[in-house]
């Protein structure tokens, strides 16, 4: 590693899309792929060294990201933006960045992002898709849309979603504003559409998404009465909410940060 | 394989969606995997024995399907719509079988079919995107859509596409009717668009819609005069003609039949 000392210090932040089919999610995991280790080896292979990475969302095995948020320090010669086109070429094709910017040294991808936007995507038609393998929850049976909006309605605002995240998620606290639940239905040709539902949020716990999704599809099916949406809000059980919908219908759509740090 | 003699014959039509980015092409090949071969197996575990299929288009590797359609003849007691559900258990994720149908047992999917649709899919963007490997065709240089447009003009109509096929087509002669070419440009989030163009045609030679496409793009990123696209149809020789494009982003969107053969 050369002596870079006398470099000034860079905050580089990354925006970075990957189809999390193949990877344990995003934090590094001895003897497991994941995003996070595949961006460090790739900076590594940069750098000679590893810069720890900041990340806005530490998605779960199997979800995905159109614009994941990353942030490291670095002392080096390397112009900014060739570190989107460097890591590229390191990357498997499944991860990639999308660009590299200078942003203030202050910034930190996971503690000011103001909040996030997450897809969750249901397939609905007579048979799984090839193309969307991974990709979408598929489900046979119809999904009542007045239903999937009445069940969503309660979570909208500033709750204690205790109810609505993993025993393993590690906040002290599960108070989060949801700002919008949308939910839309788009057509899948040849057969089929897909329901779209974004969340967006200031902040998530985890597997929040994926229970919120899984109670308000069961709703939608009929398998979950919506008035006890409100129940498992004020029982802040685990047990009062419904299903974890499946890890591959999740994509983190986008993050929002203050102005001021973003430009 | 049980004796099935008494049965009568019916003719089972497949809708079959498929991520081609695996595969050796849809036809058969000895240890190469292939969507016909994949196919086929599965008939097999389903019957005992494999019938023949047939197919509308034979894509090449690589390229994908959202609608491909296929038949094959039968005498078995399994239910008609029951080969789509049995089909999918014995397929790999990246092939699934939309429906099965019972058809007049004179349809042929490959003889019978009327025009097909294809979409060519570009991404234009700063850096390749993860979820889109190996579905698009990443270009960083901006595609100027008035020119692809004006170069995609000449093309519509009946012509000799023989400067469009590869020396490998084994078709008799290259005289194809295009019905129409579209093109349209598509936001991607976070950055960039897609420019779709699809084509539709009553039939297509090998190669054709890639080296169609990769000679309209080639125009529109000023690398190919448009004058030269109606020179390459009257020249009728595939020097005069531009590159291939890449099979990713290459799908086979729809089939057309006669309505009498298919209700």
């Amino acid at each position: 590693m050369a002596d870079t000392a006398d470099i000034p210090e860079r905050n580089i932040r990354l925006l970075i899309e990957y189809d999390g089919s193949a990877y344990s999610g995003w934090q590094r995991q001895n003897n497991q792929p994941t995003i996070q280790g595949s961006l460090e080896k790739a900076l590594f292979k940069m750098l000679g060294h590893t810069p720890t990475l900041q990340v806005a969302g530490r998605t779960d095995a199997g979800v995905h990201a159109l614009a994941q948020v990353a942030n490291f320090s670095v002392r080096s010669k390397i112009p900014t933006w060739q570190f989107a086109r460097g890591l590229n070429n390191f990357l498997p094709g499944d991860i990639s960045v999308h660009s590299s910017e200078e942003v203030p040294l202050s910034f930190n991808a996971r503690f000011n992002s103001v909040s996030k936007h997450y897809r969750y995507r249901v397939y609905h038609g007579p048979q799984p898709t090839a193309l969307d393998h991974g990709r979408a929850w598929w489900l046979l049976n119809p999904v009542d849309i007045n239903r999937l909006r009445e069940a969503a309605a309660p979570l909208v605002g500033q709750h204690d979603f205790n109810a609505f995240r993993s025993a393993h998620c590690d906040a002290e606290h599960a108070i989060r504003e949801i700002f919008s639940i949308t939910v839309s239905e788009v057509p899948r040709p040849p057969l089929g559409h897909y329901v779209d539902i974004v969340f967006h949020a200031n902040a998530f716990c985890r597997h929040m998404c994926r229970i919120l999704a899984g109670t308000i599809i069961e709703a939608a099916l009929g398998k979950f009465e919506v008035a006890k949406v409100q129940e498992a809000l004020e029982k802040k059980e685990r047990q009062y909410a419904g299903v974890t919908a499946p890890p591959g219908g999740l994509t983190l759509l986008e993050v929002v940060y203050p102005k001021e740090l973003t430009t």
